[in-house]
């Protein structure tokens, strides 16, 4: 593959780039470069947006280079010292090791075995010496730290930062001197981070690594970014018809963002398709269940895929499910269905609610309702009430 | 001695005392308490302000405590690895021990021997593990941190503040984990890093060390603390007659604040000695004489001080130098001798200056001047013009 090929696909979706001139100086060398991403052992199991990075991996790989993930598990073994935050306990060896297994199991669906390394940076940091560690500490200033837009906000807030907090990135930024790193990515809100590896790198007289940027994926509601705890998140482990489903939920918007950064389609093969659409050669829904089907391909494998794909169609072409239907978004104490039905205004009252169940009017993503007491679990639902009226209904957890 | 007693001379003089319960509770022990000081190793030449620490180190010793001098070779060695502190270039091993000798004469001066013990963090600091100096951090806020004196002006005239500085106090805190200090004593500029220790004592399940201030002493002066760059110092290894002569020249008022940090007379002494000198009953140059004599004995020994005593009698009582002469500082390119008595007033012109230098009417420090060439070096002189003409003059380096 030419350089300026590679740099095409390279290039894709990226939103920071620092810089191109030396990451096109690195790729003339015709060595395989050593990408390197940071995993965070305490989150193993990840969702679409996780996975905008290990396409961006693949990438790399496909022109020829290797790519090592980093597991962050010496600070994962620290944990939060001060007890501030909840969410951050400190891991035994064993818990961080099981969790690396488990991003193994996971990133191996999109990452070629070959070409990937796996690294714990406990493997140098355990035998740096704090006099070593201190004088990393001093390329960056107090100052610049506090521009850091976490560390920023928080520190308008009067939120306590704690001094440990400010050493985490040059352990980061080290780790790149251990790899020797050519290239890191990282989300948009990593940035920092991974300048300061570029400037432990210049003080270890070390080749800068390039550093470059990918934007945090909107989960399907198409305005947070996808996270478990805005429940907007596709899991790579959700079940392959709950996988299509959640896709295809996307607006047509959105789903042009997910073809370029989840996509294996190549830039030229997207923009071909995306013309089609734009002439109505293509419908926007049959795209749509292209991507869907291969996220699910990626994840299950192409049979459950072929599989999810059929139902989709039975339920939702079939049986002519409006596009334009409306979307609600419940919580609910209990989500029983005949409240679900009034609080979605498919009904009136939870009365008429009852009547419609017991006459079999009543059906949830095309399986009819027969029970008048179901209670419905957290999840998005196409309910359908007698032949005409429709809703997406999403049940948010509680 | 009993608690109140004791309490009473280790209270003296001091500013910042936490917490005086903690002590007295520490003293009913009945056991040698451990008492800290930490000394920096770059800077073993000192002068006066250096001893008030060790004045107080000496009081703990008389009622039966114990005292350590610990050098702060770790982060000697590191020195300012940012490279933005010229004042701070690393150590080597051999210098930080050389230095610590020279302190070690130094404070035997002061200090009983026998219940000093010299200490070097750097037998604890090199062996220690990033993990737990990360975890050494956590106990401080990013905000805490610049709320102290130092770091605050700094941050807010935007002059860079490098996270290494950020980690040094945390050394000086863990330094009494290791030592299991009792007490640490410090200049006012050190109560947050002192405080530190306490934090860090805490989470490693010790009782808290009590901290306690001393002040900052002023130079000759009387305004500015004592130091070298302003040229108001009392070195220790300054001549006898050098000596005894700045310490002549302090004000009457300041002369308390010496007998109060400096001193070995006891508080009662030094109060009857006030009273003498309020009801007239000593002459206040008298008192000063005594305790010039006092420093003087305690770096040079009682010979030396008696001849620096005999030889300020002989030149100031004798010839009835006048008590009240005006005092000038001068800051001149070339102290030539006839500059100096026309800015000091002494004389109209340079010309009279010369007329008088050849009539042999002019001396200093009662020696006649007989060059009208002559070119003064730094420092402070007694001149003297015809019989009646006075000048105190200090000449300030360039």
């Amino acid at each position: 593959m030419g350089i300026q090929d590679q740099l095409r696909e390279l290039k894709r979706g990226i939103v920071d780039i620092i810089s191109e001139e030396e990451l096109v100086a690195k790729l003339k060398k015709g060595r395989p470069l050593k990408v390197k991403v940071g995993f965070d052992p305490t989150a193993p199991d990840i969702h679409l947006g996780h996975t905008v990075v290990l396409q961006k991996m693949r990438q790399f790989q496909d022109a020829g280079h290797e790519v090592i993930c980093l597991i962050g598990d010496f600070t994962g073994m620290i944990g939060d010292p001060s007890g501030r935050s909840s969410t951050r306990p400190p891991l035994t060896r064993q818990e961080v090791l099981e969790n690396a297994k488990t991003y193994q199991e996971q990133v191996k669906k999109i990452l070629d075995p070959d070409r990937t390394t796996m690294a714990y940076n406990s493997q140098w940091m355990d035998n740096m010496v704090v006099s070593d560690f201190i004088k990393l500490t001093s390329v960056q200033t107090v100052a610049r730290m506090l521009e850091r837009d976490d560390f920023k906000k928080r520190f308008q807030q009067q939120h306590p930062i704690s001094i440990h907090e400010f050493l985490y990135p040059f352990i980061q930024g080290y780790d790149s001197v251990a790899l020797e790193a050519d290239v890191e990515l990282g989300g948009t809100d990593q940035i920092f981070n991974l300048l300061i590896g570029r400037d432990i790198q210049k003080v270890y007289g070390q080749e800068q690594q390039v550093v470059m940027t990918l934007p945090l994926l909107e989960g399907t509601d198409g305005v947070l970014k996808m996270s478990k705890s805005y429940n907007n998140y596709v899991g790579v482990d959700d079940a392959p018809s709950d996988m299509f489903g959640k896709v295809m939920s996307i607006s047509d918007d959105l789903m042009w963002k997910y073809y370029e950064l989840l996509s294996s389609r190549s830039l030229d093969e997207i923009q071909d398709l995306r013309e089609q659409v734009l002439k109505g050669a293509v419908h926007p829904m049959d795209a749509k269940m292209a991507l869907a089907r291969e996220m699910v391909e990626r994840f299950h494998g192409a049979h459950d895929a072929e599989f999810a794909n059929e139902s989709f169609t039975r339920v939702f072409k079939e049986k002519a499910v409006p596009q334009d239907m409306p979307e609600v978004t419940l919580a609910l104490e209990r989500p029983w269905i005949c409240s679900v039905l009034k609080d979605a205004s498919l009904v009136k009252s939870t009365s008429e609610a009852k009547r419609l169940v017991a006459q079999g009017a009543v059906s949830i993503d095309d399986e009819k309702v027969s029970d008048p007491e179901q209670v419905l679990d957290s999840g998005a639902y196409i309910i359908k009430v007698g032949k005409r009226r429709f809703a997406k209904v999403t049940i948010r957890e509680q």
